[in-house]
């Protein structure tokens, strides 16, 4: 079904999984006359030519110029100097935005880099399957799934309803919120327990030398540990566009580790089971 | 279909979901003659009657007496004390074991207790659901699960043989390890991962105050944060029965996470490339 067109031109900067999948929203319901993208990996462009997602394959500064709207969707610490490049190229008034998992840098970064001359809206929409790549890409990604879009004050009113409106024709809920309560909530939610795991993982390999661990790492440790498989490269990127807040949750988690560590070296039960009732009374809430 | 008798007379004490599920074992396969059971809640012992789990329902002194085996069921940090109590009703040569989660204080201490008169080699059945008591047991809890037994170097031939051959009876792979191997193991793959999701759980309860950081803990944090849901009282237990490998352990992490945080502080993309990847490619093993 074709929807009334939001974009003359789209700009899709890294044709990937979200990226493609957010070409083929704009191609397929009609939101953008035409689609164009950009990206480094040749044979993935060719993929997304062949598949139609996307009707043109440029270099950044071609596939910017001119366009309504621009969407930044390589690794999160290539947005900035992305948009640094392709700035020039950007026309007045268009609409820029990124899907990275980590909004304040970007935010204050790309205002600067905009420097008024186009809209500069952060998007995070939290969809995603363990694949990768233009040809996993679908249209439906976004669907039922929630994107948080992180406007700072000054952000043009058009700009911002045209970015809301993009992604609820993807089927998203969208919410508003500042960059850093955005970052300090999946800080929280999603970048400590990844650094935590990993930390977990690497005390337990280094523990298991010499022994075979490995062995006795049934279903629960192995489930638990899952997230200690994501993608090194992305997760370093995340951890470093996210620095401040995920340094100071993971000293406060070393903070409740000690208080566990010196309750049971002390070996008082009533201390170590008010700890563990108040986990237990958190974790009820979410459930 | 019943199989050898092993003993004439079987003591379980504490008749929960553990020792609810042997003495089914014990009496419906035959390995038994006599099944009794001994417990501090009468509720459950009235149920364990009941359902047929066992033959009679007596005080802890009765119950051990003249018994063949006797399985200590309770929880971890009751079994010392149980032994302590029931020791001078136990006969010469009787085979007496635990089910517990952590077995070289239990070995040492059950050792010094037993002075020689009979025999104590600790078990740990890695099996068990989510609920307890002797309603929810069942015969076929042990199938196919791994029984750990943790005899010390002076145990008896004959005992060892007999409780290898009632879990394996049991359906049990029974392995023998050393007490304080076993510890440092299950510390690191199941009580280390409990202790450090309490502590996260912990920290983002306080980091959300005053937010509502819960609403946005969907999928991942919730499956990641399943096991702060575990009992607090029994955990209490384990970490105190098992005190020097976790306080180590623990300890491990925090040093760990500290080599993250500081990759983080100093912008050093390599060294978090390297912390990763490790933990990805010990990740990889486990599956």
């Amino acid at each position: 079904m074709k929807d009334e067109r939001l974009f003359e031109k789209a700009a899709i900067i890294g044709v990937g999984l979200i990226g493609g999948s957010l070409a083929r929203v704009l191609k397929n319901r009609g939101l953008a006359g035409r689609v164009v993208g950009s990206g480094r990996s040749e044979a993935n462009m060719k993929k997304a030519l062949e598949l139609g997602i996307i009707d043109e394959a440029l270099p950044l500064e071609k596939a910017v110029k001119n366009a309504d709207i621009v969407v930044l969707c390589g690794p999160v610490l290539s947005i900035l100097p992305t948009l640094e490049k392709a700035a020039a190229y950007i026309k007045d008034g268009s609409l820029v935005t990124d899907v990275g998992s980590t909004k304040s840098d970007i935010a204050y970064g790309a205002e600067k880099i905009s420097a008024g001359r186009f809209s500069f809206i952060g998007s995070h929409p939290i969809a995603g399957t363990e694949k990768s790549g233009a040809e996993n890409s679908f249209e439906t990604l976004f669907d039922r799934h929630r994107c948080i879009i992180t406007p700072l004050d000054n952000a043009p009113v058009d700009a911002y309803n045209r970015l809301v409106t993009l992604w609820q024709k993807a089927g998203m809920e969208v919410l508003k919120m500042r960059p850093d309560r955005h970052d300090k909530i999946f800080s929280a939610v999603s970048h400590l327990p990844h650094m935590v795991v990993y930390a977990l993982v690497n005390a337990v390999c280094e523990i298991s030398e010499g022994d075979d661990i490995v062995n006795f790492a049934a279903g629960g440790f192995k489930d638990f540990t899952r997230i200690a498989s994501s993608p090194a490269e992305m997760w370093a990127d995340i951890a470093l566009s996210n620095a401040k807040p995920i340094a100071d949750q993971l000293s406060a988690v070393k903070n409740h580790i000690s208080e566990i560590e010196s309750a049971i070296k002390q070996n008082d039960k009533e201390r170590l089971l008010g700890i563990f009732k108040k986990s237990n009374a958190f974790r009820k809430k979410l459930t």
